[in-house]
């Protein structure tokens, strides 16, 4: 991140220094990705501490006059760090274990994840840019797995195929654990991915994504394998999902709330009697994290604005039934929402 | 787990009640995997509070007399604990800011993952039964992406088709990011998988691993495609890897510490002088987590006994040149070390 952004996040935690130890926040500030190391930034420097195993590669990355790499652990970090008096630490993602090591160096801890949250909400263009590929690479995946989708395949094996085909085209693995739901299963917004078997006539209810440079895609689709005749109930209630998915992002806008928007989903709902089928949110941030911030519920009073990436996903369920998702990613810009997803339908598909 | 090593959990922790939000103890305690939700233990009863998502599978699925599920969230958890003066967390998988939560609500914390860890190190024979099928997909997961690797695809797309091929044989999805290194790259112990071409006559690493009911496989595998007759010195360091790889399941004993485990190939290497090449530890316990314990490293202190799993992975890494590392998931059973791995070849393979 900009060494301006950084400085504003140390000066709105009231810290003296950063210590980052969680992969999605040293990510974020210093763009190398490691799976361990240290973080420490001060108002002059901002240093990654990587083991052996690491250094090498951050060394070669991270050559800017602000971010640098030394070779080192806790001991080297906390050494960094000890002209601060106080230091800002994530208190959501740092263990009660590091900050009693962190405490007993005579630190004074604050939570900084309030700022990174406030920094991280609004996406660069250069974060949007990696969104917008994880997002294009989700499509094309199920768009390939669809003619691959045969009778009696499990739900692993169509996640296997699916999770195939991201890979195959520069993903760097899935953003969350790969939902693939067939038949009644679909009726349970977080499904484990089983041993059921595609049968004929099932719904298909299918929540994916995959990360690109550490940035995630979230996407659902809901469709049919065959139609059997017997889904009259399903498809009107696909008719209404669909309908409170587009509403969305037509009437969404900068400067309404979270609540507003997920309300323009629920009231329509409510107005169809369906209210109740509504079990969750209408959305979530979307960035290095799968579930960051804007959050898009009944109570959330955050207000949206451009550069912002969070789900559009309403839903109906139907217990022991069926289940009908519709997600796309979406995004802020000139005020207004647009969709990353550009070449899946969102028109109820019959295999 | 059972009521017995649970009682004996909250006795050593010397904790009223357990309060578990993190999913792995979560998943150890019930057997049940939720993304979200709570675990809380007292003497009689131990409920997972799951949310509206994943409370129909838990109560499905906890049907026992002592684990029981309910739906409810966080202050539905501290109602249920609220008896307990001590509350047993996990101190290194607790956040700062949801113990400062539980600390307003009266309670005074205790650390419980030490007693979690004791218990967690000797595996169950049910838990041994789901590491070896994982560890068994792995190995045929390779086996069959062998003669699909091709001169001129990247990194990437060997990994998509060797996490394709665990997915199809089972895996519930990757033990960790598989690792893929061509040539050079290989020299890096946690080379990070990207764009690189194979090219005729590479070493390749593959580390990799899968998860079968949340239960980790790791292994690793070097090999050449092709050999273009510049590999002596390569092929000098292999035969070197390989006999400490093989020493270490002949040697290790149960009653044995990991240290002393880690120095049988570090010795060996020492004596060929190319200790410095072996820049990490020897092994790693293996379970729900892919990094738990017992640790093989040379400062570790831990007995090995009966019911243990660990890795067996000595390295040599020749930087900007080549690396090597071969690695089995191991147990520990009558005393001895005896390998997962029953089918991938440990001697050299040209491709």
């Amino acid at each position: 991140m900009e060494e301006e952004a950084l400085q504003g996040i140390l000066r709105e935690s009231g810290a003296d220094a950063l210590f980052l130890e969680c992969d999605f926040l040293r990510r974020y500030v210093t763009g190398f990705y490691a799976s361990d190391g240290y973080v420490v930034c001060t108002k002059d420097a901002c240093t990654f501490l990587a083991d052996l195993r690491y250094f090498e590669a951050a060394r070669a990355r991270l050559a800017g006059s602000f971010v640098r790499a030394e070779e080192g652990g806790f001991r080297q970090a906390v050494a960094l760090a000890k002209g601060a008096k106080t230091l800002g630490v994530p208190y959501p993602f740092l263990s009660l274990a590091d900050s009693a090591k962190l405490e007993a160096e005579g630190f004074a801890l604050t939570d900084c994840m309030p700022a990174f949250r406030k920094a991280m909400k609004v996406k660069s263009p250069s974060e949007m840019q990696k969104i917008a590929r994880a997002c294009d690479i989700a499509e094309e995946g199920l768009l390939a797995t669809f003619p691959r989708l045969k009778e009696g395949m499990t739900e692993r094996e169509a996640a296997a195929v699916l999770e195939y085909e991201m890979r195959m085209r520069g993903a760097d693995g899935t953003s969350f654990e790969t939902i693939v739901a067939f038949g009644a299963g679909s009726s349970v917004p977080h499904h484990e991915t089983g041993d059921t078997r595609l049968a004929f006539g099932d719904v298909v209810l299918i929540d994916f994504g995959c990360k690109v440079e550490g940035y995630c895609s979230d996407c659902t689709r809901t469709f049919l394998f065959g139609d059997d005749g017997a889904h009259e109930a399903f498809k009107e209630h696909y008719r209404l999902v669909l309908r409170a998915h587009e509403q969305v992002k037509e009437r969404v806008h900068a400067g309404m709330t979270g609540k507003e928007a997920d309300e323009i989903a629920r009231s329509l709902f409510r107005e169809a009697g369906a209210e109740k089928l509504f079990t969750h949110s209408l959305g979530h941030g979307i960035g290095l994290q799968i579930h960051e911030y804007p959050v898009l519920s009944p109570r959330s009073e955050e207000v949206l604005a451009d550069g912002m990436v969070f789900s559009d996903e309403p839903g109906l369920y139907v217990e022991g039934s069926y289940g009908i998702r519709i997600e796309d990613s979406v995004f802020i810009q000139g005020g207004k929402v647009h969709s990353f997803m550009k070449k899946l339908p969102r028109e109820l598909i019959i295999l």
